[in-house]
């Protein structure tokens, strides 16, 4: 395994890689690896012949208040996991060598980014989207995982490479879960222990909401769940946690157009929902989301 | 030479030719080809094995009260130009191949683009760098070759090309000019005879600028030349012609920044300024620029 530090030796051993039709595929993170980005790994090497990892806290996808400065960093046990995971490459870049003074470029997509996460997080996924497009020009990777625990984070991506024809093919891997449920985030470490115990009410949240509208919906039933009703009682459920501070949101969205979902009625045929939330313990803020396909 | 009209057969093609190790040479257009568009053609095959030239009028790079409905077009024409100058691939795709319903993604560089052109045209060169984005992710173009004519719109993407890592080397060609010194430019149709006998003005009131700065200047004596004194000058040569309507602007920037240059004390030794109009004759709007090489 090598670790690259400059954008110019990345990009000249990827378009080496490129002319011998080596499969690139590439996992971007902001490092502080977990099993969540382990499993991204292990399903990038089933596709790929060459791996990439990137390790890049991206301040631009940090708002002026957000926890940028004391986001968790540990390069070396990243280096032993990604060695571990059979990672080839590792992209570690310095600030200055992906943001050079009088940097000016973005990259944004409208709409899709201005509610959930976006409407709490201004700026986060303009952020993203720049940040990643580059990472796509330097890595050149034929495929890119993201991990669904980010759910908006998928759908941005795969809405900007669809609309601005980008050669990476975007895969959305499932979100791997602690024994309790709580979804595997490098923001974890932020919690106390009543906080930890607290945050596993998320995905009890979720379940709940799963329960709720799993099939069989017997025929025409679907149409008169009440989704207000099953939010209710996830607010509840969450609202129950002594340490939860506040709930951001709960939300019912399409799962690609991430367009509101006001009643069961209104969606189609075995049409995919994504529930998501995201809900503050202090100052640690926490996301979680499950996909639930309804069947009429 | 072919004719391609979708995205999905022009990547099929341009990944496979990248794979051969063939240097991809691209030109991108909106059409209406004139003598400008073939010497770029001329420089994109002196460095290239396999030529692509777009024809593509970007409605987003027009303002909602600018020519996008009355550009000139003219495919027959232009398709029998590029197989004239030995073209190997037009791309040629409809609108809403582009740009499909729903269509969210967008490019941006701030500052370099608030200012000249941007500052009269709103969000044309944001418009610019999306549909460049989007097709030299298309092309995949190993060069591309704008021409320097639309100075800024060179500069632009010279920045955004840097900033965004892509993997496109820009090549700025130099401005070819009518007999009576007029820049060609498919909008150069637009205008009547005594509009065009006038037009030859601009090119006038450059050269006039060139002179006034022409080396050698003297140890010292080029930090007293009085810019706002030749831009007066300028004004007046311009202005003298009945059928101009407007002077959008003259202006002295730096060459790559286009930061602005107030004095000739201010640049370095041996630095270039960019010398740029935009002048309306009616409807019509020219622009046109050359640079001067400041030798101190």
């Amino acid at each position: 395994m090598k670790i690259i530090r400059t954008v110019k030796s990345a990009k000249k051993l990827t378009s080496h890689l490129r002319l011998k039709n080596k499969i690139i595929g590439f996992v971007p993170t902001m490092g502080y690896l977990h099993e969540g980005h382990l499993s991204l790994i292990k399903i990038a090497k089933k596709k790929s012949d060459i791996i990439f990892v990137s390790i890049f806290v991206n301040p631009l996808q940090f708002g002026p208040n957000e926890d940028f400065e004391k986001y968790p960093r540990d390069f070396k046990r990243d280096e032993k996991l990604c060695k571990k995971a059979g990672v080839d490459y590792i992209f570690y870049p310095k600030r200055k060598e992906v943001f050079p003074p009088g940097f000016a470029a973005n990259v944004n997509v409208v709409k899709i980014t201005e509610i959930l996460e976006g409407a709490h997080r201004s700026g986060h996924f303009k952020g993203v989207t720049t940040v990643v497009l580059k990472l796509f020009n330097i890595i050149q990777p034929h495929i890119a995982v993201f991990g669904q625990k980010d759910a908006q984070q998928a759908a941005v991506i795969t809405k900007m490479v669809n609309d601005l024809n980008i050669n990476t093919k975007i895969i959305i891997a499932p979100t791997k879960r602690e024994a309790d449920g709580l979804a595997m985030s490098s923001r974890n470490v932020y919690l106390n222990n009543e906080q930890r115990k607290d945050a596993s009410y998320l995905y009890k949240a979720l379940e709940y909401c799963k329960e709720s509208l799993t099939p069989p919906l017997s025929k025409g039933k679907g149409d008169y769940i009440d989704l207000e009703r099953i939010k209710r009682q996830m607010y509840k459920i969450i609202d129950s946690r002594p340490s939860v501070t506040k709930i951001d949101y709960i939300s019912f969205n399409e799962y690609e157009t991430l367009m509101p979902v006001n009643s069961i009625k209104e969606t189609g045929k075995n049409s995919k929902i994504l529930v998501s939330l995201a809900v503050r313990f202090g100052k640690v803020r926490l996301i979680d989301n499950i996909t639930v396909l309804i069947k009429k």
